[in-house]
């Protein structure tokens, strides 16, 4: 793993552990580069070579064992670690991301959640009060927080983004409408609903067209 | 608009649009490429090089009028047409994205909620009651619906898809944890919220890793 790995190669890890986890589903233990290929849209030269990054799991004529490669993959993922997350937010893309169980099988625990709303305060999420934002500093003293997700409105996006980072929050996963910027040593993943929905809306407008014609 | 229009620029041009909104909320009415540039971190030759595209929007030593570039970038998003959309999953992320009144702003109206469990029938989001997926048919036929987001588990995602586009749809925004197979005449657009907390996890990790060299 000393080795540098491009972006575009941890980009489509997800998508192979997602993969392979459906086959396991699935009851397949084994699957050929070939058959990998056609069902993820990738060419078996491409997996080769992304698997290759870490060492390579194939046996020549045999093809990948998926339970092996499955968890190698979720090793170099960290889905066995675990990170502590806290959710900034409670409104209902806040509460869906809160109470996600699925987050935990990828390693990510949510530890916290906050929002600004006292009406909200003290209701019960997964076991987890909501604790108000005044609270955030003496929270992040008393318990090791890893990450933060931001599922607040972008008017308030960056100043919390530099409240968070100020309290020794490394990595951010925005929700927020709006690219924040943070210091090198943060990690920052976005997630543009409303980037997506336009990109759909205008592929969608673009078949139609050439389909009318 | 004839011109064939990489994934890539389209894939840029709701970021541009977010923000330009950004730009006309502070009240900036005109940016040169080169500021553009900065808040963006894509090069002023790319964004001169992307806006062309569309026939360019700007003027030599004046820089792009914002209201203007904000509002043609909208109607080449098609944020000026109405496209239905209806959601299938009233979970929690469906319940979000259908209550999130800023798609409205982008186009899209949200016309219908669907779901199996009969705990959730004729609750209202939005003052529209959630139906039975067994309605869905004859809502269908009642109403002109575009696209379908879909919310639900990965188990059934494929069979409600081939369902979807069966009854017309031609647009899938699909929140399911698999990627869907569709026919050529239907767009489909992922958002893989596992995928993206995998890579926020995997570069929050090497990065601590790295810092601690």
């Amino acid at each position: 793993m000393a080795k540098e790995i491009s972006n575009a190669v941890i980009r489509r890890l997800p998508r192979y552990y997602r993969y392979l986890d459906e086959l396991l589903e699935n009851g397949t233990d084994r699957i050929s580069s070939g058959d990998l290929s056609k069902s993820m849209h990738i060419t078996a030269s491409q997996i080769r070579q992304d698997l290759n990054n870490f060492g390579g799991f194939g046996q020549q004529g045999y093809g990948y064992n998926v339970q092996y490669l499955h968890d190698e993959i979720g090793k170099i993922l960290g889905v066995d670690k675990v990170h502590n997350m806290i959710v900034i937010g409670m409104g209902n893309l806040g509460q869906a991301i809160s109470r996600y169980a699925h987050f935990e099988n990828l390693g990510v625990k949510m530890v916290g959640f906050f929002d600004v709303n006292p009406r909200l305060k003290d209701n019960l999420i997964r076991d987890i009060p909501i604790r108000m934002m005044d609270e955030l500093p003496s929270f992040l003293k008393s318990q090791r927080v890893d990450m933060a997700a931001l599922t607040i409105p972008r008017s308030h996006a960056a100043e919390v983004a530099d409240q968070l980072i100020s309290l020794g929050i490394k990595g951010i996963w925005n929700f927020a409408l709006v690219d924040l910027e943070v210091p090198d040593d943060v990690v920052i993943q976005n997630v543009h609903l409303s980037d997506s929905l336009m990109e759909l809306s205008y592929n969608y407008r673009m078949k139609q067209i050439s389909d009318e014609k």
